[in-house]
C-alpha cells in the first residue's frame, strides 16, 4: 500500500484499524565509479514497498536526499544540513500524526542519516513536550544492511571485500532491481580503509574513485536478489512487532 | 539523464560542457475520491524525466512533498511548513551549485508550491549576498498545466468542468502514465467553486470529497497522453532557451 | 481607525463587535530615477487608511520593508529574507489573534511580496496545527494595482507604457498624495522588458536606471487621484465582504 | 533626508561622501487610557527625522513594532519575538551595508527594545565573523528619553509623577506633534510602582489601566515641544560625533 | 543544593514544597594579562552555590559560555550568537518548568549577557503565549557586581581604578576562591576608557592587553573574600523574596 | 591546561605550536535512585581534564546539558532540543576556529548525545561549505565508557549487571571522584531491559526508578579508580594520534 498511489478515502479506511506507516529514507550520493548516485534511496524505497506489500502496511514517499556532506567532493552528490532534515522529518511526521498515524518505521539506506534520524526523533519529542500536544507517537528505524540475515550474507559473499562504501552488496541489490543500471566494467582494487574521514576534501583525497575498501565489481544480480529478499523478510518481522507495540 | 541513475563520473563529464538541471517538485495530497495522493509529484517527475530525455539535460530527484496545508483535513495529505521547504530547496541548490550547476529549472506540479518556490529563490539570493558567495545562479520554474498548449487542451477537453482541484486533466495524465491507478467508478457532480478557502477545515466543509468544481471522472488515458506530450513539448522548448541563457 | 493612533480601551471596544483588521504591506526599493524609494509602502499605507476610514475598520501599522532582492543593486533598497518576513507576519498576526482579531486583510503594494505573503499564511496555519491552537483565523490580501477598476485605468492612461516597474500609475498616486515628491524632469524612454530577471546584478545590467519598460514621467497627480480613489473604492467592497465572511 | 522619500540616485550621491544612517525604532503597545498605542514609534520616527534634517543625515524607515510582551494583556499591543526582531534588524542593516552604509545610529523610543537591539548588534557581529564578510560596521543607539537634557526636564516637569509607563513626558511629545491625539479627560492617580513584572497577565493585574506610576494627564503640548527640541538637540550632537567616528 | 549532585528523588522531594531555582550564567572570555578566561563563569557559579547553601534553594548547572563577541580578538574567548543563547536558556527553563519549577533566578557574572538574558525571557513568554502553555513562570536575574554592598566596596577599594573590564574586584574574588590562579606580576597602568567599542578588532586595537581602565593588579584575595561574602549576602536576601513572590 | 583557568596570553602561546583542544560533553539527567543527576557531565569533564594534564593539551569548558528527552519524566533532568545543541556546538567550535584551533576532540559521557554530536559535525561542514570559509577543521569524539580497556573492565566487574542506564561503572567513577556523593543504601534488583523506549512517559512506566537493568549498588570507588585511569589512558593515546593527524 503505497500512500502516493492511494486515494484519500483509502487512507481514511486504513486508519480505522491501523496506525502504522513505513517511511523509506535514503541518500543521493556518489557510489563509486559504477554505482548509481541514487543507490541508497532506491534500495530504501524498494525494500520498504516490498515490506509494505507483505504486511499490508502503508508506505510513505521516500526521503531521497540525506546527510552526505562527506561525499560532496564528488559531483552529483546532494546533501542536506542536519537541521533541514530534522525540519523535514518533523513536518512529515506531524502531517501523518495529524491524520491519526502513531507508529513510524523508517527503512534507512544510508549510514550517514542515522545520527540525524535519531536527532529528529528527539527534536519531535521535545517539541511535543514544549507545545503540550496530547498524543503519543512511536518512531524507530532500521538500516536494511544491518538486518541479521543480511549481515551474514554480506560476510559470506564478500568477506573483507565488502568494504565500507559502494559495497558490492548494495550494488548487487541495485543490479537485481534495476538491470538497466548494471555496469560490468572491471575495476581496480579499491583503496583500503584509512581511518576516520575529515570532510569532503579529505574523502576524495583518500579515496579518489569514491569506493572505501569496497570491491563493487563483485556484485551480481543473483546475490542482489538474495540480499533483497533477506532484508525484506527480516524487516517484515520487525514491522509486525513494532506496529502492534 | 536522471541524476539518481548515473555514476558520479558521468555527472562530472556532463558538467564539463553543461551547467543546467531540471528539478521536479510536486505534492502529496488528496486528489478527490478517485485521484492518487501522489498525483502532483508523479506528474512533475514523469514530465521532467521525459523533458530530460529529449533535451539531454540532467534531471534531479523529485521533491515529492510540498505545501498542502489546505488539504490537511483529508487523510494522507502531507504538508511542509514553507520555511522547511525553503531550507530544503536551499540545500538542494547549494549542493548542485557546489558541483558547478548554475541553471536550475523546476517543473512544478502543484499550485500551492508556487509562492514558496519564489520565496526560496529570494532566500537563496539573499543568503548568497549576505555570505559573499562569488558565483551567480539562475532559477526558474514552470507549472506543467500552465504550458501554453496544455491550457488550450484543458479548455477544449473539459471546459468549465476542468475545475480547480482533482481536475480531469491531471487525473488523465496519471491514467496515461499509470494504468494501474485508473478508478472508473462514476462520481456525482463536484461542488462548484465557493471562493477563497480559509484553512483545512474550511476546505473539507466546503468540498467534502476533495474536488473543487472538477469533473475528475471525465478523465481518460488517451487525453492524458496528449496532455503529457504537449506539456513535454512546451517545456522542452523553454528548457533549451533557459539553459543557454 | 488607525491602530497606532488609538488607545487600548478604544481597541477593546472595537473588538466587542468586530474582529477584522487591514494591514498595509509595501517595500522600500528603488523606483527609477524619479520615483520615491518608499513608493510601495506609502501607497499601501495611504490606501489602507482611506479604506479603514470608509469602512470603520481597524488599520494596523504598515510593514514597510518587503522582499526586494532583485533591486539590491540600486542604493537605498532594503530587502528582507523571506524567512524573516514570514516570522514578522507570524508575530504580527499572533499578537492580534491573541486580542481577538480573526480576519486579516493585507493591502499589498509590491508584487515581490506576494509569494512570501502566501507562504506566511501557510506557515501560520501549519504552526497553529502543530501547536494545537484552538481558534481559526482568516487571512487574505489584495494588490492595490490589481483592483479591477485600477487595471482598466492603468491600461487606459498608459497602455503599454505602464511597463513593469516604476510604473507611471504608482508614480502618479505618489504625486497625488505627496506633492513634495514630484520630480518633473523628462526621462528618456525606458529599456523595454527583457524577460525574467536573474538576481540583482542582472537587473541593473538590463535596466540601468531601474525602470522596466515604464514611462514614469507620464505620471501626473490628477490621474493619481483617480487611481487612488478607484483602488480604495474597489477594496472597500472587498473588505466589507471579507470581514463578514 | 528621509530614505523613503528619495530616489535611488539621490542615495547613491549621498554615499559618495557619507556612510551614516539614522534608524528609528519604536513599539506598538498600550500607553494607558489616554496614550496612543503608536506613541513609541511616532516619537522615535519624528525625532529621528528632525535630527536627520538638522544634520543632513539619511533617515531610514521606522521599525514600528518592538518587544512588548509585557503589554500583551492590553488589546492593540503588538509584540515580536526577540529572535524575529534580531532577524529583521540583521536584514535591514545587511541591506544598507551592501550599499556602503557603515554607521548605524538607532533612535529608540521603547525601553523594552534595548536588550534585543544589543543582542541584534552582537548577532550581526557573530554572523559577519562566521561568514568572513570583509567590511566593518558600527552600530549604536540612544533612547530619546535618556538624553541628558531630557532627563532633567522630565524630573523638573513631573518629578516622581513621571512614573514608568505612559509617562506624561512621552504623552506630551505626542500632544505636541499630533494635536489630533490629545485626550484631555482627567485620570485618577495611577497605581504606584509594584516591583518587577512577571509577564503580561501580571502587568494587567497590577496596573489595570496600563499606566505604571505615571500621571499621564499632566502632559501638555507646550512641555512636549520643549522635550522634543531638547531630545533632538542632544541627539544631533551625538550623531555628528558618531558618524565621523 | 546543587542539582547536578542530587538524585532525582531528592529533586522530586524538593518540588513538593518549593519551586524556585538559582541558575548561574557567566562567560568564557579574556580577562586581561593576569585574569582567568573563566572568571565570569567561576564567580557566577561559586556565588550561586553559596547562595543556594544558605537559602536551601536548588542551584542548576552553570551556563559558562555567554555573549562575548567584543572579546573575540583575544585567543581563548568563546562567544555564542545571541539566538543560540536564547535557544539554550529556553530549553533549560522549559525542562525545569516541565518538572514543576516556576521561579528562575539567574546569577549573572557578565555584563555582555544582560541583553540576551532579557531577550530570552521575552522569547519564552512569547513562545508560551503562542503555544498556549497553561502555566506561568517568573524569571529574573542579578549581576553579582551590581549588588548594593558590592558596588560600595568596589568604589571603596579601587575607586576609578576599578575600570570596566578585568576589574580588580572580579580578579580579587577569583583569587579568594582559587588561590592557584593568582598571578602576582605587576602590570603597567591600563589604557583608559575610550568610549563605545565597535567590534572585536576595535577592542583589541584600543585595549591591547584586554583590560579596560582596570588596575587588575590591585586585586588581593582578602578583598576578594569580602566582596564574595557581600555579594552572597545581598543575593540571599533577594532570592528569599523572589521565591515567595 | 584548562582553558577557563588560563589567561589569554597563555592561550595565544599555546596556539603558536598546537591547534588541538579537548571538549567534554555530558548530560544532566536522572541516574537512578542513588546516582547523581550530573554524573555524565562530571565524568566527561574529569576525564577530559586528566587527559589534558597528561597530554599538555588544552581542555575547554564542559557542555553539561545534553540530549536527555527520554529521561524527562524524572525531575531534575534537563534536555536540549537537538537543534539547540547543534547551534551551541557550532558556535563553540567557530569561536575556537577563529583563534586558530583546528582539531576538536570531544570526550562524551552520554550515549544520547552521540547522534546530535555527529549531526553537529555535519552541520558545521555544510555551513562552512555554503559560506566559503577557507580553513579546514577536524572533529571527532569518544565515549569514555567505550574505550577498549573500559569495556573489558565493565564486563569483568559487573557482567550482565552493568545494565544500560545508571550503570555501576559510571556510579563507581563518580564515587571515586566525589566521595561526598556516595549513596550506600542497598537497592532492589533493577527492572530488566524491555526493548526500545518510546519517549519519556514510556521510560518511567517501564523503569520506575530510572535504572535500566543496572545494579547501581555494585559500584565502589576502588573500581571507579581503575575505570577512570583506564579510560584516561586509552583516551590519551587517541588524543595524541588525533592531534598530529
Amino acid at each position: 500500500m503505497f500512500l502516493s498511489d492511494l486515494t484519500w478515502p483509502a487512507v481514511e479506511a486504513y486508519l480505522q484499524h491501523k496506525d502504522g506507516i513505513i517511511i523509506p529514507i535514503g541518500s543521493t550520493e556518489q557510489h563509486g565509479p559504477t554505482g548509481a548516485i541514487g543507490t541508497d534511496a532506491m534500495l530504501a524505497e524498494m525494500i520498504a514497498r516490498q515490506v509494505g506489500d507483505l504486511t499490508q502496511a502503508m508506505v510513505g514517499p521516500v526521503l531521497s536526499i540525506g546527510i552526505a556532506e562527506h561525499h560532496m567532493a564528488f559531483p552529483g552528490t546532494l546533501s542536506l544540513r542536519p537541521t533541514t532534515l530534522i525540519a523535514l522529518i518533523t513536518d512529515y511526521i506531524a502531517s501523518l500524526a495529524h491524520h491519526g498515524f502513531r507508529h513510524f518505521y523508517f527503512v534507512n539506506g544510508h549510514g550517514g542519516n542515522i545520527a540525524t534520524l535519531r536527532a529528529a526523533f528527539s527534536e519531535i519529542q521535545s517539541k511535543q513536550r514544549q507545545s503540550a500536544v496530547d498524543y503519543h507517537i512511536c518512531c524507530t528505524f532500521i538500516n536494511w544492511y544491518d538486518v541479521e540475515g543480511v549481515v551474514a550474507l554480506r560476510r559470506k559473499y564478500y568477506g573483507e571485500r565488502e568494504g565500507r562504501h559502494a559495497t558490492p552488496s548494495e550494488i548487487a541489490v541495485v543490479q537485481y532491481l534495476r538491470s538497466d543500471l548494471i555496469h560490468s566494467e572491471p575495476l581496480p582494487p579499491p583503496v583500503p580503509y584509512q581511518g576516520e574521514i575529515q570532510g569532503a576534501k579529505d574523502f576524495r583525497e583518500k579515496y579518489p574513485d569514491g569506493r572505501i575498501a569496497a570491491y563493487s565489481s563483485m556484485a551480481n544480480p543473483e546475490q542482489g536478489k538474495v540480499l533483497f529478499d533477506t532484508a525484506v523478510k527480516g524487516i517484515v518481522k520487525q514491522v509486525n512487532q513494532f506496529f502492534v507495540g
